[in-house]
Parts: C-alpha cells; structure tokens; sequence
C-alpha cells in the first residue's frame, strides 16, 4: 500500500472531505464551496455523526431554526453516509482513494418539534438498506438531547450525465461569483 | 375599509410580504433577512407562483442546483401557499390585514431530475388538503419546460411555542451577526 493510500481515522477525517476533489463544490457540505455550509460527518462505530451550530440568520421564527436549512443539513448527511457505507461494504478500508458520490433521489424530513436556535445540532445517520447504486439513509438530528427531526433519504450513485460538467478541462465553478 | 387595509394587487404583492413583522425573518423566504434566500411567492389564479435564480454557490456538482436548496425553496413556498390558501379559505380578501403564519410539519422532495444551475427556476404550489391548522401543499419545480422537482409539504399553524421569541418587547433577530 502506498503511503498516500494510507487508512485514515475515520473519526479524524470527515467523509466529505475524501469526496473526489470535482465533487467537493456542495453548497451544503463541500469543502471547495467558500460561501457555502460545509457540513462535515464522520463514522462513529456503526452510524455516522454531523455537528452544526447554524448561523443567528439560520431562523425560521425568531428563536428557531429554519426547516429548510434542516432539510439541506439532513440531506448532506444522508449522502455523505451513503458514500461512506457504499465504499465500506465494498470493501475498502475507510480513506482510501476517494469515496464514491452519491446525490438524492427523494427525501422525506419531519419536523417532530421546532429546533431551537443556539445550540449545536447533533445529526446521525445510518444506511438501513444498501444496493451498488441506491442507499437509504436514517438520519435523526438532535438539540441537546432532544430529538427535533427525523429524516428518510434515498441516495443514487452520482448519475453520468451529472458527472459531465466537471470533466477535465471544463472550467471550475467560482462559488464566490455573484449573479447580476 | 380603511385606506390600510384596501386589498392589493395579488400578482403584484408578495405572500411573504404580508406576514406579519415579527414572523418576517425566515432564512428562506423573510424580507427581513438580510442574509436569506428571500423567495417570493405570488397567488397565481388557483395556484400559486414563485421564481428563483441560484446564485454560483448553490451547487451540488458543477452544472447542478444543491437538492438542500431545492428542498428550502419547496418548503417556503409551500408554507406562503398554506398561508394566503388559509386566508382565503376564511374569506379574508387578499391584502387585508396580516396572513396566518404557517410552519412545516412534514416535508417529501422528489428529485425527478438533475435540476440545471443557471436558468431562473419556477416553482407552483396548490393547497390540496385544508383545515383550520393544517394545509397539505403539492409543489411542483420547473427548470425551463422541464419539471425537476415534485415536493409534497404539510404546513401547520404556529404553533403558540413558536411565538413566544417574537413577543413585544423581546429582542429582535440580528440576521448578519455571525457566531464567533
């Protein structure tokens, strides 16, 4: 084994962050995206783990979080855990070569009581079923130790036909560029 | 009716912008926040509308909209749906007065297809279940001729825990204030 190819602790190196460097632009959760979320999971044992503290802008209401920042923050947990385990279960020791990239086909969130704002969030997540191509994911997202949302995500292998625009030679997206 | 209260125009006057102030900062959709995706949503016959160009940063992958951001977006137009199809449904004529403040319970988002980055997005929304408390608003997302999203969303009624942050005299939310 090559050193580059050396494991990694998976409690030390976050899941997206072994996503190929092309894939890495997510405005949830990709480490190349500067104006975006940058949600980072990790392995924890059998499950996946995400923390966040949403920004004071990040409201629904004044004193709570905003549904759809939930929704996005279940999303890229579900996908990171479906990459996660996809590459485990064929496998690969966790942070070798570059995890697989799965994208959502549908999500289902519910909002089991309002999510105050403040606090760290806690999200985990687990693959409860597992094809080559499809994962389900679990997630459940936690304020203190009360559990406010219970989200369901299918996840698919990236499609080709979403993998053309970061071929080699296409130009990079410039996440800091503002529409007129 | 006073001069106040003379109902608007209601392709030209914003769902959102007749939430009350103090329920005025959603990330997703408050004109009060500074910070938000600020979504306006429309009455549109027996629907309603709303339209939206992703800024750069809002992508998955190069070439594609995030699905978390789909998500937001589905969620804020259904909640201003349930909201004015409410106040319609209690025969309030629109513009009078400030609308029910509706929040999301459950949340279903299909993503049909890949949704481009680049073109302005058009969302629909048609409240097809109605009670006093509750609304269920089917969402449909377009990009061009193409739908890309379906969402499916029950919209409940703040609830009085949701309210309290937003009392007279408690602090205002200071949207661009960051956490250090």
């Amino acid at each position: 084994m090559s050193e580059r190819q050396a494991p990694v602790d998976p409690a030390a190196t976050a899941i997206q962050d072994l996503y190929p460097e092309e894939f890495a632009w997510c405005y949830g959760c990709g480490r190349r995206n500067s104006e975006g979320h940058r949600l980072k999971s990790y392995w924890d044992g059998d499950r996946t783990v995400a923390r966040f503290t949403p920004q004071p802008y990040h409201l629904a209401v004044p004193g709570f979080v905003s549904g759809g920042l939930l929704a996005s923050l279940v999303d890229c947990h579900a996908t990171g855990t479906a990459s996660a385990a996809a590459d485990r279960a064929a496998g690969h020791p966790y942070g070798v070569g570059p995890l697989p990239r799965f994208v959502t086909a549908s999500l289902r969130v519910e909002y089991l009581r309002p999510t105050p704002l403040g606090p760290e969030l806690v999200l985990y997540g687990r693959a409860v079923s597992l094809s080559e191509r499809k994962v389900t994911v679990e997630v459940s997202l936690h304020a203190g130790e009360t559990q406010t949302v219970r989200g369901e995500v299918l996840c698919a292998l990236l499609p080709a036909s979403m993998a053309e625009h970061s071929a080699p030679g296409r130009a990079e997206p410039d996440p800091a560029g503002r529409r007129s």
